[in-house]
């Protein structure tokens, strides 16, 4: 194979990525919406974009593989089709932590989840989950290998929240049972969880963009 | 590179990953422990051994690289390579699921995280989670590609044991405190994922094995 034509064919394979990415975005938006607003419907949705997401998903990964596969191999290649790969990992399973959210919104509908004085905490992690999301999205869009540089930041400024989540359950008396206790804890694991994953995302751009970080190992 | 001698480099590679998996058996051992006699020492111990862990994964997946970007690509190997690399991203969060463990006991010791009438659900955990890790270890070490097989029972067992600190939380009255109640959704959380990890694990031994599990598709 040509290597104009293994570069073209990596193009594809990018723009399926920023596909896939913009689902999980999608994804991760609609199941805060469903939490925060007890919808049975709109979690549901997210629940049953579940499926296609995978399909997509396995069809760049299997097309990863062919694409290393078929061409004279190139260590730097191989990296980038790898970074592709761990890419789409990352995304299926940012994409079962939105499901996950998605889940404890549709358990209790139409109650509301998330306690009164909780919901702007809630709100900021699916903001800073969307921002992340969406960054992640416009690195790879334009190859833009620095993007990891300012994500540990906004990593941070999630375990902020989950932590003032935590703090807050903590603060006596916490008047809203268990139950809200575990399923708040939960929440916040989704969603620190997210926030890594995107984080990862953004570590492995910089192999799409044929470039290593300095001082960030390869994984 | 002749195929003689890229078995013999993907055999050590799998000693290897034997190896990092039996580490990784050994911390959430320790993490149990720690977890229920609030061994303050323990817990830094298995704290302490992330890096050790980390590297040997590094080094791993280095040299699964340096295979696959060496040898005439087949597709069956770069398949088996990219397996390897997935083992050793589960072992690395199982790794650090385990270290999450003792975290929480560090955090509390000397005093005690589990409620004296959790501690018997919380040994079967780690029992489970012990017995998941050595069977993949095994079925690793036999190249034994039917390993998936009887690994979703064990799993579901995990899924059970975990659900039942939720439905003890949940009996009225939790008399523990909504910190017990954070707490033990996390390390509910913590030994749920790792054996789902070393499920993904024993679904990459039949790549390892060069045989594909009908109707489980290559993740």
């Amino acid at each position: 194979m040509m290597r104009a034509n293994f570069h073209k064919q990596l193009d594809s394979l990018v723009d399926d990525l920023v596909r896939l990415t913009l689902t999980v975005e999608g994804s991760m938006i609609e199941a805060t919406t469903a939490l925060l607003d007890a919808d049975a419907h709109l979690a549901d949705r997210v629940i049953a974009g579940g499926p296609a997401a995978s399909a997509l998903r396995g069809a760049i990964d299997g097309r990863a593989l062919d694409l290393a596969a078929r061409q004279q191999p190139v260590a730097g290649d191989l990296r980038i089709v790898i970074a592709a790969l761990r890419m789409t990992s990352d995304l299926e399973r940012m994409e079962i932590l939105s499901e996950h959210v998605a889940e404890v919104a549709r358990r209790h509908a139409p109650n509301p989840v998330v306690p009164a004085d909780l919901r702007e905490i809630v709100q900021r992690m699916g903001s800073v989950a969307q921002r992340l999301t969406a960054r992640t999205r416009q690195a790879i869009t334009a190859r833009d290998w620095r993007a990891a540089d300012d994500f540990e930041r906004a990593d941070d400024e999630m375990d902020v929240l989950v932590e003032s989540v935590h703090r807050r359950m903590l603060r006596d008396p916490w008047p809203h049972g268990t139950e809200a206790a575990i399923d708040m804890t939960l929440l916040g694991r989704y969603y620190e969880r997210y926030a890594d994953h995107a984080v990862s995302m953004a570590h492995h751009v910089a192999y799409l963009a044929g470039y290593e970080l300095a001082g960030q190992p390869w994984r």
